[in-house]
């Protein structure tokens, strides 16, 4: 048997998850895809995610890749799979790929995409895939903020407290905040990577600027900044969701 | 304190619910939402609500009703059920109505809607919203059956089993079948009354006809028929929303 490098496209519902990341305890979508695939081919393999997602947080197509000697052709591996994992996990896609194909490193973009309700109720139906927030949002001054944000900027000021890193200098290609309806706004990001909570950062200040308890140029600001302290709350992770990795 | 006729309009997700109706031991929105009033007013209440919904089933705006002494204003009533209710029900309005108003005798007409995914693979995302129907599905055929529905009719080909009633003859005013995107199709119904898993079977009956399993034809034969060994399976809960009740 030869070895063969493997892709997946997974979409999950993060809800009842810790994350994508293996934990030693808790439930993780990196765990129980690694154990689905160990019990399939008896071989111990490690699975490299495009990145992490934290807790609660879902993918319509994160990408992975593992290294495995097996006959099993991909589509019995993506049907086994299927069967195999609990229903808030789906492989959407397996096929084989160039051996030097590496899910993090070779990560040319990403695409996130953020779910508001601004209503003075929250939604029993969509209450795991949106952050709830009652009061009324000023959506044009949501916009001139976020009309700031493509560009090559030092994102410190978006970073997660206590996990920094050294490179903190991110490439935002495109964001854009659209009403989708009466009651929701979305928030799409494409960038050449992200800080650790950048997106719900980001969110959390734009609902600041849209609450008007800071302006469009005062976003900016906190923007080059680069200091943590100035920007808004971090938004919750139900809201978010990983759309599409490009490489 | 005078006696209030209190009108709610009630969403709630299903899917860790047995159903609308109270029940001894199990978990049921009924149950859960005469819970709350009572512990706010003080007093046992009876609700009354414009049907039932079966386990899994979801909706968007049930009604119903119920009668108390009580000076909570209805504003603070909302407030509070909202408070003490689980995130996957919530109270959308709250009003006081003619003491005359029943929520469940004075219906004039429901609207359902069931959502099918027609795709391979399931949606992680979705799973708990929709029917996974694997095989591709003649749309045509299906919206030629669906055209055969507004009429009214003896529905006891389509009532579930176990569950008779004397009077099993529906008038439905509108059914249509529209694919929303590439991979789901929605089915609206709206009649003055459905008798226990009437839509249920009428899908599962209507994606027989789009695996062509039975023709347009056999399938008014079949609503004609008033034997239920004729029609399609059940279709599941989950894809079930109870959109609209009209007065």
């Amino acid at each position: 048997m030869t070895e063969t490098n493997f892709k997946l496209i997974i979409e999950y519902d993060g809800t009842h998850y810790h994350g994508w990341q293996r934990q030693r305890q808790d439930r993780t979508i990196q765990g129980e895809i690694e154990a689905a695939i160990q019990k399939m081919t008896r071989q111990k393999i490690t699975l490299i995610g495009s990145g992490r997602t934290d807790a609660g947080v879902h993918a319509l197509a994160q990408v992975a890749n593992f290294r495995c000697q097996t006959d099993i052709k991909p589509d019995a591996l993506l049907a086994g799979l299927n069967s195999l994992l609990p229903s808030d996990v789906v492989i959407k896609h397996c096929q084989p790929v160039a051996s030097s194909f590496h899910a993090r490193y070779q990560v040319q973009s990403k695409i996130y995409r953020y779910r508001i309700r601004n209503h003075s109720l929250p939604s029993a139906l969509g209450r795991d895939f949106e952050w709830h927030v009652r009061k009324q949002l000023k959506l044009s001054e949501m916009q001139n903020a976020v009309a700031c944000i493509p560009g090559t900027y030092d994102f410190k000021a978006f970073e997660g407290a206590g996990s920094p890193r050294n490179d903190t200098i991110r490439t935002i290609f495109q964001a854009q905040l659209v009403k989708i309806d009466p009651d929701h706004l979305v928030f799409t990001i494409q960038a050449n990577g992200f800080l650790r909570f950048m997106v719900r950062n980001i969110v959390g200040t734009l609902v600041a600027v849209g609450l008007q308890k800071i302006s469009a140029g005062e976003f900016k600001k906190i923007l080059l900044s680069k200091d943590r302290n100035l920007a808004g709350p971090t938004a919750p992770p139900q809201g978010l969701v990983l759309v599409q990795v490009i490489y």
